[in-house]
C-alpha cells in the first residue's frame, strides 16, 4: 500500500514537548493570576451554529470562518474567536451566572486567513471579561489585571495604553464630524502602524484642515497622564462623563501607586465599532515592533444579538502566541524544559522490577522519574537522558543489586556517585539537585 | 432585528465554571503524574488533511468524522481520537523526538456520534503512550502509570483487567481456528456486555462446540492471577512468548507489591485489530456499570500509513468525562468549588481605589480576592458572594476609612470580625481560614 505523507495543513503546526510545556507553563500562570482576581474559567463548543458565530454577518471575518454542512445538514461553524460565544454563553445562562459575571476562557481559534503575514489559522486566544456592570471600579479592575498578568509572567517592562471612545467621539460631534465618526476613527487606529503624517493625508479626504489639525492635536499624548487629559479636556470643551471616568482611573492608578505603567494615549481607538467606552492596548517596552500583547475595552452591550436585556461590560484579550514568543525572546520564558529529574538505566532487564521500584521511591519524595524500557548498550541510554534533558542517571547492575547499591551520575558533568544504598537514593539525589 | 436563539449544537455542552474548575482540577493531577513518570505533553491540530485522519478508511468511523472542503478546497476534517494524529505526529518528528518517545496528550475530539446513547459529539480524550519500544518493562510502565493515575485521583478501588491477544491468538490457532480469529476475538469482547451464555450462543455459528467449550474455558479468570496464568498454560500447551510475558509482568506486580490492583482477566481483547499484544481495562469497584475508565494495549505498528519503518508501542486512553462523573457520584471529585477566599464590598464608590488596595493586599499574601464592582444594596452584594461560593466580605465604609479599619464577615455564619486595622486584613483573615 502506498504511505501516506504525514504532512499538516498549511498554517497549522504541531506542538513538541518543550513547546507545549512552555505554553502550559504560562497558562497555569496566568490562571493562577485570574483566578487571584476572582475570574473563573467557561468553554464553550468548537463547533457553534453559523448563525450565532456570524449573526449579522457579511464582514471580513465571514470569508475566513470555517463553515461547513453537519451530517444533520446543519449550518455548522467552528468559532473564529471567543468573544461571540461568550455573548451566546451568557444569553444562555443567564438565570445560572451571578451577575457581574468575570470569567477567563483559554482556548484555540480557527480563521483560514491568508498565511503569508506568519498568521496562523489555529491559534490560542486569551480572554477575560467582566460583564453586568458599566463602572470605572471594573474598568480598574481590568486594567489592574492586565498588569498583573504581565508582571506574573516576569514581564517587568511594559506600558498599558489607555484612552476612551467617548471622548474622541465627543471631539468628532463638537466638530461637526459625528456622521464619519467611524471611518476617522478607523484611519486614526493606524497611527502606530503608518505614523503621523501618513494618517494626516487620509484625514485630508474625510475633514477639513483645521479639524484635521484639531483631531491630530487631540490625539497625540502629552508627557504625563495629567497633561494629557488637560489637553484632550480643553479640545473637548467643558464637562464629558468620559474624562471623568478617565480622571477617576487616573485618580485610583495613583493611589494604587501604579500610574507609571499606564499611558493616556487617545490615538488608541481599537478597530471595532464594537467599543464604547475605554479602550487598551499594552506595550512591551524593548519588543515595541511586535505591536499590543493585550488589548481590549469597555462595550455597551455584548448580548444585543440573542436578548433585549442590555449586558454592557469590560474585557481583554491576550494573544498568547505572540506573547510566548515574546518571553522567550526577552529569555523571560517560563522554565519549558523537560522537569525529568532522573533516569534509571537498564543494565539487565531481569531487574526490571527493581528498575521501577527505584522510580517509584523518587515519586514518592516528588521527584519525576522515568526507566529506561529495555537493555541497551549504556551510551545510547545517556544520549537518550541527554536529549531529553534529563539530569541524572541512575545505574543499578546485578552486582550492585546484590550489595544494595546504586550510582548516581550528573548527566552533564558525568561527574558520579558509586554505591549509594538502595533506601538513600531519594534522598541523595535531593541534596544532589539543591547542589 | 430579530433575535438569535442562544442555542447550543445537540451533543455539545458549555462548561460552567464549577465544572471547567473540576476538569482543570483532574487534569493538572493527570498531568503532574503522567510527568513524573516522564511522559511529556504534545499537541496536534483540530484539523488535518481527511486522507490522514481517514487512513484506509470506510470503517464506521468514518461517517461519524467531520469533513469538509476548506477554503482552498482542501478535503479536511477535524481528529475524532488521538491515536491517528500520534501516528502522523511520530512519522513527522521521528528525527526530533529520542525514542523510546512517552508522551502524553490531553485535548478535545469530535465525532457526530447518536446522542440517544447519552453520548456527546465534542468530548476530551487523554492518552499516554510510549512507542519505539516493545518490553515487559514499558508494558509495566503503562499498567503502573494506569494504577498511579487512578490513586493520584483519590480512588482507591479499581481494577485493572490484563490479557494479552497473543494468547487468545495461539489458542485459536491450536483449535484450528485461526481464520476466523478477528471474529471470535469480536464476540469475546462483548463478554462483560452480553453475558457468557450470549457469548457462547454466538461463538456456536463460528466454532464447533468442543472448540467453543475450550475457548469459553479458557477466557473463564480463576481466582487469582497465578491460576489464571497457569490454566492458560495449560490451554495453549507449551511454551508461549505472550504468556512468557504475562508472567514477567506479573512477577514485577509481586516485586513492587501491586499485584492485588491488577487481574489477569482473558476474556478482555479490545475490539480492536491494532492491538497485537497485553491489553487492558480499568473498572472501578463501587461503580462497576460505567464500564472501563482507562483501556489501551501494545500495538505492533503505530505508523504504518506513513512510514516503512516498524514502530511498536503500548499506550492508554482515560475516558476523561466519564471518570469525571464517576469521581462526582464517588463524591472524590476534586475540589471544583470557587476558590474565591474574599469579596470587597462597595460601600462608598469614591472609595474604588481604596477596595482595590485591600484586594492587592490580599493576593500578595497568596489569597484571592475580588471587589464589587460598583455600590449596590448590600444584601445584594452578600447575594452575590453567597452565589459564587465566596466565604469572606470585607466592610469598609467612610468612617472606617478615616479610622483605617475594615470589618471582616464569614459569608455563611454572618459572624463578622470589626474594626481590623487595614494593614491587618490579610493576615487576620489568614488566620480566620485557618480556623
Amino acid at each position: 500500500m502506498a504511505l501516506i505523507e504525514p504532512r499538516v495543513l498549511k498554517g497549522f503546526r504541531d506542538s513538541l514537548p518543550d513547546a507545549e510545556l512552555a505554553r502550559q507553563a504560562m497558562v497555569s500562570v496566568l490562571t493562577r493570576t485570574f483566578e487571584s482576581f476572582g475570574f473563573l474559567p467557561i468553554d464553550t463548543p468548537v463547533l457553534e451554529y453559523a448563525e450565532i458565530l456570524l449573526g449579522k454577518g457579511g464582514g471580513e471575518t465571514d470569508k475566513q470562518v470555517y463553515r461547513f454542512l453537519d451530517h444533520g445538514r446543519r449550518d455548522v461553524a467552528m468559532r473564529y474567536d471567543l468573544t461571540v460565544p461568550f455573548a451566546r454563553f451568557v444569553s444562555a445562562h443567564r438565570h445560572e451566572i451571578p451577575l457581574p459575571f468575570k470569567r477567563y476562557h483559554i482556548a484555540k481559534v480557527w480563521r483560514g486567513e491568508n498565511t503569508q503575514r506568519g498568521r496562523y489559522r489555529e491559534f490560542y486566544q486569551c480572554d477575560f471579561d467582566t460583564v453586568g456592570v458599566d463602572s470605572a471600579s471594573a474598568d480598574l479592575e481590568i486594567l489592574l489585571l492586565m498588569g498583573a498578568s504581565m508582571r506574573s509572567l516576569g514581564i517587568e517592562r511594559f506600558r498599558i495604553h489607555v484612552a476612551h471612545r467617548g471622548a474622541l467621539t465627543s471631539l468628532l460631534g463638537r466638530l461637526g464630524l459625528a456622521e464619519r465618526s467611524v471611518e476617522i476613527l478607523r484611519v486614526i487606529d493606524k497611527m502606530a502602524k503608518i505614523g503621523g503624517e501618513a494618517v494626516a493625508s487620509q484625514l485630508a479626504s474625510l475633514a477639513p484642515a483645521e479639524a484635521v489639525e484639531a483631531i491630530l492635536r487631540f490625539v497625540t499624548p502629552g508627557a504625563t497622564f495629567d497633561e494629557t487629559l488637560a489637553a484632550m479636556s480643553a479640545a473637548v470643551g467643558g464637562e464629558d462623563p468620559s474624562l471623568a471616568r478617565l480622571a477617576r482611573i487616573r485618580d485610583s492608578f495613583r493611589s494604587l501607586g501604579v500610574l507609571g505603567s499606564y499611558h493616556l494615549d487617545p490615538s488608541i481607538t481599537r478597530g471595532l465599532d464594537y467599543y464604547t467606552g475605554i479602550v487598551f492596548e499594552t506595550f512591551l517596552t524593548d519588543l515595541p515592533q511586535i505591536g499590543s500583547v493585550c488589548s481590549g475595552g469597555r462595550y455597551n452591550d455584548l448580548t444585543s444579538l440573542f436578548a433585549s436585556e442590555r449586558m454592557p461590560g469590560v474585557g481583554a484579550s491576550i494573544g498568547l502566541d505572540r506573547l510566548q514568543a515574546a518571553l522567550s525572546e526577552l529569555g523571560a520564558a517560563q522554565a519549558g524544559a523537560s522537569t525529568v529529574h532522573a533516569l534509571v538505566l537498564c543494565v539487565d532487564d531481569d531487574l526490571d522490577a527493581h528498575y521501577h521500584a527505584i522510580a517509584a521511591q523518587l515519586r514518592r519524595e516528588g521527584l519525576s522519574a522515568e526507566v529506561y524500557p529495555e537493555k541497551a548498550k549504556l551510551p545510547r541510554q545517556f544520549q537518550f537522558a541527554e536529549k531529553k534533558g534529563i539530569l541524572y542517571a541512575i545505574i543499578c547492575g546485578g552486582d550492585e543489586k546484590a550489595k544494595g547499591v546504586a550510582s548516581i551520575k550528573d548527566i552533564r558533568t558525568r561527574e558520579s556517585r558509586d554505591d549509594v544504598p538502595e533506601n538513600d537514593i531519594a534522598s541523595t539525589l535531593k541534596q544532589m539537585l539543591r547542589r
